[in-house]
């Protein structure tokens, strides 16, 4: 056989033990604070049918479907099976085929990879991560109280400062219909996005040529002159609603959001959150798919845009013939908040020291004298290495060295006839010498 | 949009809370062993350039690739990516890759799915998780110890008693070497397999019709009749592979094997091991592949063949361009543990109760009282949920039924104006009322 080069396809990666370690220590605090309010995790396969998953993410997502060619005959027909593209279509398609295994309101977890034929490029990848939380079959706003929540908690643990951002299509689609323009709600908030850059005047022209009529675009003044306390814009907004616009126009959809959001806030007030948490109009996430409420999360000391966002939807399972279903989660975007921890130097630095203490080995006799007591650190919890060969001690040294290993025992002849351990810290340098039987000393010091 | 009845590729899963929650048990039971020895976990991507992975798994492999279709313009031309098939050869590719950054001795662990164009039956799926532990770059019989020493750790933990059998390449190579076969290692251990089911008459017609000469079949005799203590067989074979058999032929080989056989066995004996483990001549698992130790384990209280296989290989890396570099692996099978504990019933029964105590929620008032209890509960390391709805307390008793949440408080007006919280332990019935403030009380009715 000729020798390959090997290497990996584009956009894809490999994960070596200090990126594992890093990603494990993120994934398993988001894991436990999930689990700390209930939500259960779950997998789904790599590949699903096609039909599963062509038409959910529009003509550009099919596109950029991998799709896995038929094996056997079947090779030369079109593909039947297509890789997970995100865990959104998975998990409809999950709780509509288990529908009579679940409980509802039924509140799930799931961390798996996805793929997309995306051109690669920096930060964006072919297989990546997803984190996301989803609860279903509740259109309680304690469940977005509850995201809101395990979002402050994960990023506390971490140890990042982050702002929560929320928004609510309701409110939107509420804007766009005082207009007097429902199909417009998109543009809309694309001008209240763009009031901090361009200024009113400008905003209110890029309207005028989305075709927004002379009335529709007094309304939109308004409603960007909004000021005040939280409770301020919510009164103004709510005058509007009920017709107190230019148009006149009222809107039961927006008044419906409104009461969505102070409830929303309320809740959060009552249970307290670390993190700012802002109401922000101009928070167009996933738009045509969101119906309630539209989060956001960005870090405060790191620019790298959103690295956590969600919303609820009302008829995600309604495709695969549940409907009426309403559910709400959010998505935790594990590459970007590994950015962010690097940035900002917040991985704890133990992450990366996977063993404890390495035993130097001498000779075969002394190997034999070892390892009844690295067994039983082991079976203590220390993670414990035996080097394999006998070879020069600098070499072993300089094994711990590169692997990070902050401690070392090396026992010779003298040590086996003491029935001792000789233990060196090698950072401080420290070194004693233990009874091998004296296990919780030697526990002691190796802390 | 039409209704889609969902389902999923045949040959794979879903898993849904449960299971998921039995599989990380499993895998976390693993892992944490595997940390104890020092081996870091990593991940290689999910697709390989078909270059990597083709010609690696025999003929039959190739056809069980899944194979990815090329995106965009290249769609119709042949695939150059496939699936990951095992996570051996996309760990050879990554040892070879990475050689500068990685310090030798290696030790890996990987836990990733892998895919293969199987036809699906009872047992045998397209998608299922292996799980991995290598150490490469070093040929010290102390990594051969510390696989078993591993075995044992994670089969003790999860109470699953198991029988370990070794083999050794070498020494199966040295029979075939002094019966004048040295072609002829398979046919050779398939004989002696089949002793105990046919006799040695039979055994003797078989190799007679594999062309194995008198003189060879004579050999075989010798080897198949040997008897006595672990020490007397040793010492007999290596009568016969110093020249001493029917054929008067001697093998290094062989005696290299015993060697390594005789100093494993030693350092098992030196340190321990809770599990039988027996030197197995007919242990033939994946000999194209293994050049010294083959490692099978299987359970002994429940008959589902092999759950955890491995060897030593010393040219894995050869075909990627990094010759000569030794290594040594097992491999657990998830899917079998599981069905081992499942039949068993070794599963821990809290494993499927995610959550500790659940808030039934009268109203809007008492929502907002429970809130901030349920926040402490969980920040102080409980699993809590607040019912999003304020619906009939029946069908919040009956949601804690069904998700098995074996506490649950319900507080009213009275509870509010006094400031308590009121518990109840759904399996005895008992019920108390605490102070919302005493949490250390709480904390302590719910364990």
């Amino acid at each position: 056989m000729s020798v390959q080069k090997p290497s990996i396809p584009k956009g894809t990666r490999d994960f070596g033990q200090m990126e594992m370690a890093r990603r494990n220590y993120i994934f398993d605090t988001i894991r436990s604070v999930f689990r700390a309010y209930g939500y259960q995790q779950i997998e789904t396969p790599a590949m699903e049918n096609l039909s599963t998953l062509l038409g959910k993410y529009g003509e550009e997502g099919d596109k950029l479907l991998f799709r896995i060619q038929n094996s056997g005959e079947k090779a030369a027909l079109a593909p039947e099976k297509g890789l997970r593209y995100d865990l959104t279509v998975p998990f409809a398609r999950f709780v509509v085929q288990h529908q009579n295994e679940i409980s509802f309101p039924y509140k799930r977890f799931q961390i798996q990879p996805v793929w997309r034929a995306d051109r690669p490029q920096k930060g964006r990848y072919r297989e990546f991560y997803q984190c996301d939380v989803d609860v279903i079959g509740t259109r309680s706003q304690v469940n977005e109280l509850e995201l809101v929540q395990m979002v402050d908690a994960v990023f506390g643990k971490l140890g990042v400062r982050v702002g929560i951002h929320i928004n609510n299509r309701k409110v939107l689609t509420g804007f766009a219909e005082i207009a007097g323009a429902p199909d417009k709600v998109v543009d809309i908030t694309v001008a209240i996005d763009k009031l901090d850059k361009i200024g009113l005047d400008k905003v209110k022209e890029e309207m005028a040529e989305k075709g927004l009529s002379e009335q529709g675009i007094a309304v939109i003044g308004q409603i960007l002159s909004l000021e005040g306390s939280f409770a301020d814009k919510l009164g103004a907004m709510r005058r509007l609603f009920q017709g107190g616009s230019a148009s006149g126009i009222s809107s039961q959809t927006g008044l419906k959001g409104l009461e969505e959001v102070e409830e929303l806030f309320g809740l959060i007030d009552a249970v307290g959150i670390q993190a700012p948490v802002e109401l922000d109009l101009s928070l167009a996430r996933g738009l045509n798919y969101y119906t309630g409420a539209i989060f956001e999360v960005k870090a405060l000391d790191w620019e790298i845009g959103s690295i956590c966002g969600g919303g609820r939807y009302d008829n995600l399972t309604g495709i695969f013939g549940l409907p009426d279903l309403s559910g709400v989660g959010i998505s935790f975007g594990a590459d970007r908040i590994y950015d962010v921890l690097t940035g900002l130097e917040l991985f704890p630095a133990a992450l990366t020291q996977a063993t404890t203490l390495l035993f130097a080995v001498m000779g075969a006799d002394e190997l034999k004298y070892i390892l009844p007591i690295a067994r039983d650190l082991r079976a203590a919890g220390v993670a414990v290495e035996v080097y394999p060969d006998a070879v020069k001690l600098r070499k072993q040294f300089e094994y711990a060295e590169r692997k990070g290993i902050p401690f070392i025992s090396i026992n010779g002849s003298s040590e086996m006839e003491a029935g001792t351990v000789n233990l060196k810290n090698l950072q401080s340098g420290e070194q004693k010498a233990f009874k091998a039987s004296a296990l919780q000393e030697i526990l002691n010091f190796l802390k």
